[in-house]
């Protein structure tokens, strides 16, 4: 089956968000969690979270237009300037959703959502008590997207947070961490591990 | 197991690439196809594939730094203006890897890891023959990130190709496309949908 751009343009809108959301292939499950200037905390999923350089570790994440619509992340995380991104895993995969209902700003998601804010070592935002791996990260900048009015959110690792039996001689087994991922903004996913190749280098004839 | 941002970054180099790769948790797994100025094709895996919008329908990828190395994927796409995005199955995730190796200018990575380059609709740029889902794209900007010297860079989808079996009632079932997931840099794992649920929304009381 062949779209063109054109024919993209004239799909009904929710068809469209839903094959251009799912088009870029599985995507990582994420909450962040931050607190505002009234020392509400919040929490929101995100799907858009990606890996920008390990020195510095460096992480970004993709924020939907908010000038015409108050997103209670970028306001907190501009205000605040920490915040916290924390797994997900399948046991909270429908607390997890929830948190992408529009709550007023006075109410924390970690409530109305049922999962378990949590202060670590003195950082001033809350993370997941439920999430096997989460970091803590203060933000360094944002790059704007003129095109569609989204931006990319980048920030540093300040803590990171793992399971004791992490083997630093391996990648992270996602699997055995059972962290999930996502599809489109709906649809979750158990990964099982295929398989795992040396770096690649040209062979030497 | 708590690792500070100096704990992170005392790590011997690859340790650290291992941990911070693996951080964000899955990937979506990418082939993107490009062709230089001299008619030379050019196909590397990606793992940093980002949806940045629907209407316009834009897509984004992390390039690392291009400054002090060449990137032909990047030289490129700044030359030619169009490369394609193709999903990646289990049937060639060893292939797919092997893209990753230095191979130089003059040689085609399609050729080297035997894959199918194809052509479609007189696009300029080649697509994974293998692959169920790819897309054709226009680029449009680059968002340098100055902190570490990598890139966003912004294309806009100009044709999509999907399996003739796709509902566009629902979101694309990324289990039943075969499509697979990246931990890291060399970690490859399969999808099991695990549920999927109704847009959320604040219960009305």
């Amino acid at each position: 089956m062949h779209l063109t751009k054109e024919d993209i343009q004239s799909l009904e809108q929710l068809t469209r968000v839903k094959i251009i959301n799912s088009i870029t292939g599985i995507k990582p499950a994420n909450l962040i969690g931050t607190r505002s200037n009234q020392g509400v905390s919040n929490l929101a999923i995100f799907s858009s979270v990606v890996h920008l350089g390990s020195n510095p570790a460096l992480i970004g994440f993709v924020m939907r237009p908010h000038r015409d619509t108050p997103r209670h992340t970028f306001n907190n995380i501009m205000s605040e300037k920490y915040y916290t991104i924390n797994h997900i895993h399948p046991t909270f995969i429908e607390n997890a959703h929830a948190t992408s209902a529009r709550y007023s700003e006075d109410i924390s998601e970690f409530d109305a959502c049922k999962l378990t804010e949590e202060y670590l070592d003195d950082f001033a935002a809350p993370y997941v008590g439920e999430s096997q791996i989460k970091m803590g990260l203060e933000y360094k900048m944002t790059l704007d997207i003129p095109l569609n009015g989204t931006s990319l959110l980048v920030g540093e690792i300040q803590h990171l947070y793992l399971p004791e039996n992490v083997n630093f001689e391996q990648e992270m087994n996602l699997e055995a961490m059972d962290s999930v991922g996502i599809s489109g903004l709906n649809s979750y996913y158990k990964l099982t591990k295929l398989d795992e190749f040396p770096y690649a280098r040209v062979a030497k004839t």
